[in-house]
């Protein structure tokens, strides 16, 4: 069974090839897209940032996933604090903070989402400086913002966020890059090539989702950088595979969940080639298979594909742009498993493309 | 079968009480003799917290609910930005932010858990006041704050954590009164006879747990200041019953995971009787029964029970103080649940009582 005939276990219910798996295809394109509109305005990110230092993130789903990423940019990068926002405090209890000196970005693809533009609303209101990303610069979200960052992911169809995580997370490096990142920039227009790469010779895509094809739940994780993958990942699998899929840092993971890792609750583990948090991934990989339990490393070199039951490559990228790429396979295996479990990745049950919270 | 004859699915590895129940019986106590600590030295909060402006919560684990728990209290009734530190950006990439104006508040229960002592020390050489709240007075934690906030929780022999956390929201409801919260102090000493009250009569426990028993996932959803016991209840489940319980804020949820509701996947929804987030539960309630699954309504009153397919009641307090009764029908549930499973909650596989996270 391969991507291309999109077979199925009972072969009803999913397209043969599905808009998913078309618009995994895409993303190299919509990040060259994003790029050449985005990297030229880090002056603009800079003068918007005078006088702040610090940032907050506002975003629900797919988009705090990608905050997520963001907040370990810029704090291990480009020294500033960056925590992510509840919008509850905002929508639901409509309380006052001072937030002067606070950069706000809040994300949504749609730039439509109504929580998400008034919480922005909220940040402004309290004196934070408020930037957007969005897909659309046409929205209520941009508009309201002092800058908006327009990624270019095109149309998306398929349920499951795929191109808009991947270009949110290309906005981010951005952002960082303006706020003064220790980094080289020409590694981010390396990105698009090494995620076209990766999906010209991913690896056993569908073994990989053979081997999950039979659990209720799994636990997904990843620590630092790789932890907004695992989060991604995980959400990605609750909603095209209705799995139990838990996203967690894997510090997170040792206090306490670890007691539900068993032969029937596979571990999926995200990493970076390189950086200081690929020993904890080897080491929790090892306690995975340890304890009888199936281990799926994505990324993390030889190092970790050694510690685990099964192993699909990662980027050849930094550990800073990882994630970029590190949501590549997880999104082929989602596909690929949806599919398996003869589900349709592209509508999923109870979901709609624009997500509006009461 | 009954909380006091501890009878189990299979009768072999539960002790006759277990020291779990046990424990949450003691809570009551704990709290009393913790906020005659505490209560007192509201104005050392104040003094410790001058020229300070915003929050930032240093915790992992159960203590990581409990500091969900001060973000909102703080950024609701203390108009403070309070948001979520990730420790690996001190520990694992040894980072440098400006941390002028920061209070830094660190929660663990020994006071030994290294990485929140390594943040905790990060946040002060950044520029951070410094609180702790912990069980130890006699604790690295304690040692290295400019002010520590002990709890009295006494001796927790359970590896699932009841009292440790009942005893740090108390603590973080001192620290808000202490920056000026907008609530009222005497409020708080009241909580103490209201968790005995519900002790007293928790409603049909068991019959709640056997609604569950069949489940191999669930969600766990609350909003605002019940999320913070959505995400605990969801830890204490997996930790104890070893179910894949996904605690999500109901908007989280409707972003995505909405999709693995289905009538094999029962919704634990957490509510305060009152306040602006009961609304959005009943509606979820409303959504949870009629895609066919079971809701389980803990707390949010005749409203949210009403939607729901079984209730157990919650406290009688306002919606900044029910947190610290609501998780109690769910620590009663997660210890019958393990019982009726077989298992011992006393003693989880794969967890100690001190994490470390390498």
């Amino acid at each position: 069974m391969s991507a291309e005939t999109g077979g199925t276990a009972n072969g009803q219910d999913s397209p043969l090839i599905t808009q998913m798996r078309t618009e995994i295809g895409e993303q190299p394109q919509a990040l060259r897209a994003t790029l050449d509109g985005l990297l030229p305005r880090t002056g603009e990110v800079a003068a918007v940032a005078e006088d702040t230092r610090q940032v907050l993130l506002i975003a629900r789903g797919t988009s705090d996933n990608a905050a997520v990423y963001g907040s370990y940019l810029l704090q291990v990068h480009a020294g500033r604090l960056a925590t992510l926002a509840s919008p509850s405090v905002a929508t639901t209890y409509h309380s006052r903070a001072d937030l002067s000196g606070i950069l706000a970005v809040a994300l949504s693809q749609s730039g439509r989402t109504e929580e998400i533009v008034e919480t922005l609303d909220w940040a402004r209101q309290c004196g934070a400086r408020t930037v957007a990303i969005t897909n659309s610069a046409d929205s209520p979200l941009a508009d309201g913002a002092d800058l908006s960052l327009v990624t270019q992911a095109g149309t998306e169809q398929a349920v499951p966020a795929t191109k808009t995580f991947i270009t949110q997370l290309a906005a981010l490096a951005v952002l960082g890059i303006g706020l003064g990142a220790d980094v080289d920039p020409g590694e981010l227009r390396r990105v698009p090539d090494e995620i076209e790469r990766m999906l010209a010779g991913p690896g056993d895509i569908e073994g990989a989702a053979a081997d999950l094809a039979g659990a209720a739940g799994m636990v997904v994780s990843g620590r630092g950088f790789a932890y907004a993958t695992a989060l991604e990942l995980a959400l990605k699998l609750k909603e095209a595979c209705y799995l139990h899929a838990m996203g967690l840092s894997y510090a997170d993971l040792l206090h306490g969940p670890i007691a539900v890792v068993d032969p029937q609750t596979p571990a999926i583990i995200v990493a970076a080639d390189s950086g200081p948090a690929l020993d904890g991934a080897v080491k929790l990989a090892r306690r995975v298979t340890g304890a009888g339990a199936t281990a799926l490393a994505i990324g993390g070199g030889q190092e970790l594909a050694r510690e685990s039951s099964r192993a699909l490559p990662g980027p050849l990228l930094p550990e800073w742009l990882a994630p970029i790429g590190l949501i590549v396979p997880g999104q082929l295996l989602t596909e690929a498993l949806a599919r398996r479990l003869g589900l349709n990745p592209d509508a999923p049950r109870g979901l709609s493309k624009v997500t509006q919270t009461a």
